[in-house]
């Protein structure tokens, strides 16, 4: 048996969620925001940028004529609404977007040309021109993004035309890079590829495309620089010329099994990490996978905010230092938070440690929710912890976090990727491994899965994040003896199990933050979970600056900010005292329905302060004022106003 | 009798400086800083930026064969150099400086054209072109500059050959602007040549230089906008391409005398508002004096540092929004602070209010001191309030902040500015409106001046910036009455005045914080003043987020700081006791000797909190440390370390 051993995903056709709070979601990407965004490539949103992607591949398969538009990597969108749709065709039949995903793929199909390259930006307007720029023209990573569709749509039409286009285009992608004669002997700027392969491997059996992933990693950060090689080549040319010669940015500093701290532009990095976890598993490396534990923990342990978003700087959006975690001038863009889960995801199936789980789940609810409006019609980029509308109109160092969220973007990337996320998330729920079922996140609903070589399905029922209760139910038609492993969220006060109604002692049974439940399971044996839920108080290690005096509020997975609607401007003028009562309240009206924190906290007298900028000797006087706190993910869905998640404390 | 009337100021032969803090900066600058600079100015720093300043003058004039190097304005490095040296040699003898200056000057002469052009840019590396790119190409700037140096040399030597020379190239620039047929109805992209252009006025008596220089200032700000028209003509090409069409940059925005806040590039606003000033008190202008008391009250009561800097951002070097004033992300460029100081000058010899002189002080004792290293021989460009030197290296927002002052800049205005600030220091202490003498900085030396036709000496003797002693004697051969004028400093607690050892009620003689002492003064009469400088507890207006629940420290003048040398590093972890006793102690060893603030302060216990990024529950708590506060000037002068000067504060 292999000592790395990934446990397994359920099938999204296995899942079914039905769950109080993200039914609405599920709902919404269906209805609204997969549609919105097939208008959007499509160029048919009044007033937003114009996306052009479905025009390029028109261009390209010749079916009309025209100039390209939009970004390098403007083919990746279309991929990941693919993959979108394949998610939702795959949780239930849709013949309408069948036909659109069908219609797409046969336009992607005639994009390709004889060879198997596939790359509109190249076809259209460089064509000659194919790999002279892999430092910052993505052709690897727009063919990893249509991989991972392909993968998608095939696992759930069973249709192989855009699998065997994207096996063409591997194939050739294989011939054109490695160490042999005439090959390139590059990788690709920016990191997807490396995961996609390990999917196609995994779909088509065929290893060639694991050992040209492993390849892509192996090959990163040696010497000579390639892209330094590649830039002398073109002549000293370049796309953006921004961080061509700056190895951190992509990640090639080191041999990435060297690297030990998270550097360079934040979404690569964990998509690089995700394929390293991959190919770590599939090919027993040992050593591939202590990097990335080691990435893992200097990342959430020293760059992360607390609202899942990684990425502290906006130029190369970046990581910066160790606690270097400004909440003003961060950029936390929304796809490194989608990045990390899948990161986290594929740690937590190699070693069940919920810390895996946790950060996971911080990410999903608040920087991943939090980067689209509740109309599902408007993203965020950037995700900032604190705002200052002003600020970000007249100081330029904020001028890349926008207090509003936007239509759709130039560099779209986020918007589909939040599709195909909150498309697949039935995948996020549960793993298997051999006789053990563990449950990661806890949302409503229904899966099967074959335990002992019989089929058994587990309802699950859930009040997250609004409450803490938690029941599954089994149904099996035999008894089944295997283990269910639950997840103790790390936001948990001391939970209680019961099973059948008898209490169910959990503190033998825990491990790296999970009970293991082993039991000769009968249909409708039913675990209810109680998870209590305070309002919990996160200060943050006093080595972030950004932080000190601060408290932030969570409860559940859901993080908590102010906002101006609630609270009037100047939020830094708000001071909560450190002992007093924080009241949560239901209000079915707001935002969609959601719980709000509510305090009697304190205000600074602007009044008795007067007008001076600077005085001596004035004593600074608070008002008392009872402020509201509203879950992150729900900010800037009112009129614009400043925002905060930090709050200061007083002792 | 004109209504608007300035103060005169009294002319720097008149003053000899003599003085326990200052006379060290004073040879300082003679000795050290201008032979330096001089040094810089041809190249001959090692490991410094070449300026190539004197070798482009050295092409121009024909006396060497060569490419123009540096900045455009470069020349105005060499313009202020010779400035500060004129008022070296005004204060006293130097025969060797005068010889290196009129060499220099023979060089400068050498480079002028026929028509009167000067102005080596255009000489030598676009001949052709000139005043095409008036937004960016500093032509007038430069020129300004050589302008304020040839009325330097000239009331310094009565030597005019220089003078000439700029009469010459004013005669041609007059000649070239203006609204008549064939003149180019433009302006300076670099505010500059206004004040200059005042002081060619009033030292030749040729109103035609006052009349351009007011054109200049009410040209600014007219539609259409003039930059974006040349950038037209120009076929949409720039130099830097920054900032071109951006109006608020160079302040043309609005027409000047509608302007009411600070905006764009600091620097050139507070040179415009000097240049303002000058041009509202020789035409009687009440409107545009008024519109430079808006841009001051703006500026100082919403967009000032406590140290005096101004412009709280690096794009631009500019202002952002009122009580934007971040710490760490800051500009305040040391010549901003020098220029905030010409402007404080101007509206203070024509209104005597001592907030002028408060802030002038302020700007100059913090900023512009702390802008030159110890030695004379290394400079900032960018004043920090806040420093963490691991960020400025990795986290871009920073980059423009530097831990350690520089040899010399590529853009090298700054050094060449606080040399020419210090050397005409003296005629910063006294003004002289009719038959009153002000006081406006207390700072130990002679002053001669003719009250009522005769001569008089004062004679000052200040303890400042360590102890608030100060006593001035008057030397007269005759009995004469006039009004001696004391500032009272806005950071001195109730002041003693005796008059040859008999108190002296101040109360009833007190206007907009000066003391007027009217008398008939009799040789040998003695003004002692008591400024009792205890520790001052600043905290900032509640609007200002950067600076929510700290402290600043000040005594006297000085704004004090932490240093990582004396309190380690992570200085955020510091918190100040409202209530603890600031100790001041003297250091004769420290730093040239300061005098230092010593406190029982607290530390955040960084072990009781462990490792974890975020903790909920998990309490702050403090241990005892004393830190101690340096004068903010003398910062980065030891090991590259931590520096802030504002400090958390607990009630």
């Amino acid at each position: 048996m292999n000592k790395l051993n990934q446990a397994t995903l359920l099938p999204l056709k296995h899942m079914d969620i039905q769950d109080t709070y993200w039914t609405h979601y599920m709902n919404l990407i269906r209805h609204v925001v997969v549609p919105y965004q097939w208008e959007a490539l499509n160029d048919r949103i009044p007033g937003a940028e114009p996306s052009c992607a479905i025009q390029n591949f028109r261009i390209a398969a010749g079916d009309i004529q025209g100039e390209y538009h939009g970004m390098m990597f403007q083919d990746s969108d279309p991929a990941k609404w693919l993959e979108a749709a394949a998610y939702l065709l795959e949780i239930g039949a849709n013949p309408e977007l069948e036909r659109l995903a069908d219609e797409t793929i046969e336009l992607i199909a005639r994009a390709q040309h004889e060879d198997g390259y596939l790359n509109t930006y190249y076809t259209v307007k460089e064509p000659g021109k194919r790999w002279t720029n892999l430092a910052e023209c993505h052709e690897l990573y727009c063919a990893g993004h249509l991989i991972e569709a392909a993968v998608a749509y095939f696992h759930a039409t069973g249709k192989r035309k855009i699998l065997d286009v994207v096996c063409r285009l591997a194939d050739y992608i294989d011939s054109i890079f490695g160490t042999g004669d005439g090959q390139i002997r590059g990788y690709d700027g920016h990191q997807e590829i490396e995961l996609a392969l390990v999917k196609l491997y995994q779909a088509t059996g065929e290893k060639r495309y694991l050992l040209l992933s492993k390849y892509f990693l192996d090959e990163r950060g040696q010497d000579p620089y390639f892209f330094e090689a590649e830039w002398e080549k073109r002549g000293r040319t370049g796309y953006w010329n921004n961080n061509l010669l700056n190895r951190q940015y992509c990640q090639a500093h080191k041999p990435v099994r060297s690297q030990n701290s998270a550097e360079g532009h934040a979404v690569r990095l964990v998509y690089m990490c995700a394929g390293m976890v991959d190919v770590a598993v599939e090919t027993q490396d040992e050593g591939l996978l202590e990097a990335c534990r080691e990435l893992w923990k200097n990342m959430v342990s020293k760059r992360m905010y607390i609202t899942g978003g990684i990425g502290s700087k906006a130029q190369g959006e970046a990581f910066s230092l160790d606690y270097d975690l400004p909440n003003d001038t961060v950029y936390a863009e929304t796809c490194a938070s989608i990045g990390l889960i899948f990161f986290a995801q594929r740690m937590l199936r190699v070693e069940a440690n919920s810390e895996y789980a946790d950060i996971m789940e911080r990410a999903l609810y608040n920087t991943v929710l939090g980067g689209m409006s509740l109309d599902g019609r408007h993203f965020f980029y950037v995700n900032p912890l604190e705002v200052w509308p002003e600020a970000c109109e007249k100081n330029e160092n904020f001028t890349h976090v926008k207090p509003t969220r936007q239509g759709w973007f130039a560099c779209a990337c986020c918007p589909p990727n939040v599709a195909r996320l909150l498309a697949s998330l039935g995948q996020y729920i549960y793993t298997q491994k051999d006789s053990t079922l563990f449950t990661h996140l806890y949302i409503g609903g229904q899966g099967q899965v074959e335990m002992n070589g019989r089929k058994i399905r587990v309802v699950q029922e859930s009040k997250l994040p609004w409450a803490g209760h938690v029941s599954l139910t089994v149904h099996t038609e035999e008894n089944n003896e295997f283990t269910l492993a639950l997840r103790i969220p790390s936001w948990s006060g001391k939970p209680e199990i019961t099973i059948n109604g008898a209490s169910f002692k959990m503190e033998d049974h825990l491990l790296n933050g999970y009970v293991y439940i082993h039991r000769i399971w009968k249909n409708d044996d039913v675990i209810q979970l109680i998870l209590p839920m305070s309002v919990l108080r996160f200060r943050a290690n006093p080595l972030v600056r950004a932080n000190i005096g601060k408290v932030a509020l969570q409860r559940g997975p859901l993080v908590y900010c102010l906002e101006e609607a609630d609270n009037g401007a100047n939020l830094q003028q708000i001071v909560l005292p450190s002992d007093v009562e924080l009241k949560v309240e239901s209000d079915h009206e707001l935002l969609g329905g959601v719980q709000v924190i509510v305090a009697e906290a304190e205000r600074i007298d602007q009044q008795a302060w007067g007008t001076g900028l600077y005085q001596d000797g004035t004593v600074i006087y608070n008002n008392p004022q009872q402020i509201k706190f509203i879950p992150y993910y729900a900010w800037a869905n009112r009129e614009v106003g400043e925002m905060s998640v930090w709050v200061r404390e007083r002792a």
